[in-house]
């Protein structure tokens, strides 16, 4: 993927500092100085400004915090403002790339909160990936946050991660690659299901990798209803009895409710006479095994940049075809659930996302395109207004009836 | 102080929640919601933007992130952006309020950031008060930001704090309540000293109070090459063999450094014919040690919201009054140092601050008045607008000359 991607020669001749200097792609340009700022809300012109805005004025709020400590969510930005954390070991497809490099992402992760969701956030990229000092160090600077999104963190470790820091925190805290993912993915199948007219219930699904977003998919999937399940990973179907699994809590658990076909072997057993293929790893699936799918399929090959499955042969087996990439019909991407979702759970100063909120999520988005679904549009774009506004007030309305909302 | 200041029958009627609401006071309504936001610097329209802001364009930026690290300071906020760190221990004249009770604070202060100086800044509130731990927590998450602006940590360990996470860090790490305030307040005494017709190496001052501000202005008056100096601290004047000393290696330090003229007692003793007094404490100076200064004295009574010489007072005994209060004459106001001292630490890419900044930071304010000087105004108003650009420039340079400037 680096191959493709980096203008190596331009940054070799930018730096080498030849005169004149090269044309730099349109990208760079872009991202110079970055993608963000910080701004006043409130006037600063003059003495009496500045004696509201700070000293003198700023100490009656501070008392009146330090008395009672959920004014904070009244008169700080901390209601509305979202840490987007990483450690920078799994940033989009390119793995392993360290906090310094994964800033890009968050950035843009953050302008999409505020664009989409009304929602400020503020990249917060830590250099270190032991569980502990990644649980600790959120910890510590979550007081000045209403809400943490965790970002780009490889699997297993994201699962502790996001468990601990929910278990430790009274704020919200969402991994986006594993929740997010889920939540689009089941708006988009639950519409492709209502397209091919199934009901979930009635379907057999496979889920090609076991990583955050596999995993994620998995428990949405079970919570929602589908029929059945298997999950397949780089050793094969996840079953009861897999030897490597007792290292693997998570997917032992995967194992224990999945799989009820009973079925053993590879993607090959996994997918022949399936109803529904879901991608979300970094392999190709051979078209003969896509041809051995049950009639009027569904796909979801959401690998980037290369899917899983390339659409021009997936529509050959499969009635609804749908990927991460925004150049084909369906694109699942988490921009249509994250903004919502946050935005949702701040505005009822939710206290976390429960799995009824993410739910709640995924019916609102299917609901956009309710009245218009097609073979091509089981999912709304992202640049649909509707969107936000919809996630926003069914995660809002979840929150309070699963009793976790504090307004 | 508390007593004054909160409105505690305005929270208590909220609270009751009576209908109609008390009228809220204005500080709280303009704090509601807090004072800042994050904005997008580029167009999120359509896919097109999407695609360069975001996925899939940004990985083009990571990757070359990843093999040049440099270039974070090109394409990200990185290079604008400072952290406002805080543990709430020491905040403003409250004292100990915690991290959540600072956050007004912090975010007044970002966004004096932004006004002043151009530079956009995080508040960062810590919920952790142990120096390793501050250490490790900041050090941390600096991946993300261009400087470090440590905010209210209360003395000794902010001392400790900020050595140790320099020595760490490659990028600014500068408390404000030390320096900021130790280069606007060089900056009035170099203009008072000239009011009053004296060089700076003639003038014996006393300062009054021996926490961060205090050390702080010590260690700048001693560079700048003051005559003599002496601290009082609550025990008297720190000199060499106070037996309390060895547990304090900072006042140590200030002993042997200071009061050549080898005075013992208290504040009468050292206040007794001293040309300039400089309180950053919280006690108040009787009119009779006023009383024995130098004729033409200069007197900077800090302490908010009571000077510990009132300027009715002090104006009797001294020929140069300056105060922290924007209500008086000459206001020793940090707004006029650390937006320009970011701004041109940031604007050179400097990996630190030095003392030679922060002298050519107090001379750049300095000389914005010095044409226009008289005894209400040795140091420029905050909404002087000649005074970030000046400071700005003259810090750049500085950084460059003493070599830590890296553009």
């Amino acid at each position: 993927m680096s191959g493709q991607l980096i203008p190596s020669q331009f940054l070799d001749d930018q730096l080498a500092a030849p005169v004149p200097a090269p044309v730099e792609p349109p990208v760079f340009s872009l991202h110079r100085g970055g993608k963000m700022e910080v701004r006043a809300t409130v006037p600063l012109r003059d003495r009496a400004d500045l004696s509201l805005a700070y000293t003198p004025g700023v100490a009656e709020i501070c008392t009146a915090i330090a008395e009672r400590p959920e004014l904070a969510m009244d008169y700080t930005w901390k209601s509305n403002t979202v840490a987007v954390v990483t450690d920078g070991t799994a940033v989009l497809g390119l793995g392993d790339i360290g906090p310094l490099a994964a800033l890009p992402v968050m950035e843009g992760k953050a302008v999409l909160f505020k664009q989409f969701g009304g929602v400020d956030a503020v990249p917060v990229c830590l250099d270190c990936t032991d569980v502990d000092a990644l649980v600790e160090t959120v910890a510590r600077l979550a007081p000045g946050f209403g809400g943490i999104n965790l970002e780009d963190i490889s699997a297993p470790r994201c699962f502790e991660v996001e468990r601990r820091l929910q278990e430790r925190l009274d704020i919200p805290v969402f991994h986006d690659d594993q929740h997010g993912t889920a939540i689009v993915l089941l708006a988009a199948l639950r519409n492709a299901a209502e397209v091919v007219g199934r009901e979930l219930s009635t379907l057999r699904a496979v889920i090609s990798g076991a990583g955050a977003a596999g995993v994620a998919i998995a428990k949405i999937l079970l919570d929602a209803g589908i029929g059945d399940l298997t999950v397949v990973d780089s050793k094969g179907i996840v079953a009861t009895g897999r030897p490597d699994l007792e290292h693997s809590p998570v997917k032992t658990e995967l194992a224990a409710l999945t799989n009820r076909a009973g079925l053993t072997g590879g993607l090959a057993e996994a997918m022949r006479g399936a109803d529904v293929f879901i991608g979300v790893s970094s392999g190709t699936v051979p078209e003969e095994i896509v041809a051995t799918m049950a009639p009027n399929a569904i796909i979801a090959a959401m690998a980037n940049p290369n899917p899983e499955i390339h659409p021009d042969v997936a529509r050959k087996y499969a009635a609804v075809v749908a990927t991460g990439r925004s150049d084909f019909p369906n694109q699942i991407n988490n921009v249509l659930a994250f903004p919502g979702v946050f935005a949702g759970a701040l505005s009822v100063r939710a206290s976390r996302i429960t799995e009824g909120m993410k739910l709640a999520a995924a019916e609102a988005l299917a609901n956009v395109v309710a009245g218009e679904l097609s073979a091509d549009q089981v999912i709304p774009s992202p640049f649909d207004e509707r969107v936000a506004p919809a996630v926003t007030a069914a995660v809002a309305d979840a929150a309070r009836r699963d009793g976790v909302a504090r307004l």
